[in-house]
């Protein structure tokens, strides 16, 4: 009865994983209706400890909120410049590391740390679980948004505290990602830092150790 | 070039989702040699936080290590179900929830948020995309598995601290998984926790606000 996944598909899968990006540069035009819904109910899937789901998607559309979550990254990210200096700082200051400008959809995911669902297994030992059953859903909502030809960027340079505020949610529930939603305008496999020599990919066996 | 996924390819997908399970039973026998690598070689496709890659895998196969491990998912699990009464706990009891009796393989996944690489980018408002970052690559390992026939399972169930100690590894990296990889012994796609009627899943709606 469990599907038996071949070799073809794979294939397919592996390019999946090598070609989702973070992306930065969005052509404007909306995403057909309903798919953003759809990627949601697809991130629902994921695993969370204990069944907690403590997953909420908040879809962010007035302009007015919109503006706001803009000027948080702005000033976040001169804050984050004035960290660098000399020739790090000028490769910093030619990065576009966002996408609020032209993304025609943006989803704001948080963390419910009082979830009730789950009845708390799972957490005693890692309560941080519950913060990464979400990580896991918006990781699920990028591969298959790529599957549709979609891009999501995800953006971390943004005061959490903040953002919550002027959008309006629960004091107790933590942003995860930011994430910018929409077609996008250039497509590689390599890593836009990478193509903008900041770092590089290493590989895989550098990252192992045997105990 | 980069590559148009079809609808029989994201039906597939969809089923990868559907059928990833947490898996806690499994068959004794070993994964074909090379395979448990190739999985850490797509896990580590995952994006990260300025590219910072801060993903550690620590493949467990020392039996004297192994039986710790085991040692301390028992010490708190039997903690957790203290923290139960009643109907709860008698439902807690009958749960079997770790793989570490016969999966073949284990993997401890850390994050080092001393990570070079990356340069701090986008690190400075959300530290804790580095967290994030190692567990979108271990959600990729997961997904990458199914679609070989391999379940894995997701030990939260465990004193983070202890496990670090007796499995060797710097001082700073910090837990995020520990993982059981082997053939399933058995295949469902409702979830464990909801068959025992712990809990349910809900409605992807229920978890979606506009604002």
């Amino acid at each position: 009865m469990a599907p038996v996944f071949d070799e073809d598909f794979r294939k397919q899968l592996r390019q999946l994983f090598e070609w989702r990006r973070d992306v930065r540069r969005f052509r404007c035009e909306p995403l057909p209706p309903g798919l953003v819904n759809d990627l949601i109910g697809i991130a629902c899937l994921s695993p969370s400890v204990g069944l907690s789901q403590p997953w909420r998607f908040v879809l962010v559309d007035d302009p007015e909120r919109r503006a706001r979550v803009r000027a948080n990254f702005s000033a976040s990210n001169a804050a984050a410049l004035a960290g660098y200096a000399g020739e790090r700082a000028a490769r910093y200051a030619r990065l576009k590391l966002d996408g609020l400008d032209c993304a025609p959809h943006q989803l704001a995911v948080f963390a419910d740390r009082a979830a009730t669902a789950g009845h708390g297994l799972g957490r005693v030992t890692m309560p941080e679980t519950i913060e990464f059953s979400v990580v896991a859903a918006v990781t699920a909502l990028m591969l298959a948004a790529r599957a549709h030809g979609v891009g999501v960027g995800w953006v971390s340079i943004i005061d959490p505290a903040a953002l919550a505020a002027d959008i309006d949610v629960p004091k107790h529930w933590r942003l995860i990602a930011y994430l910018c939603i929409g077609y996008p305008a250039v497509e590689d496999t390599v890593p836009m830092l990478q193509r903008a020599e900041w770092e590089i990919r290493r590989e895989p066996k550098t990252f192992i150790l045997c105990r």
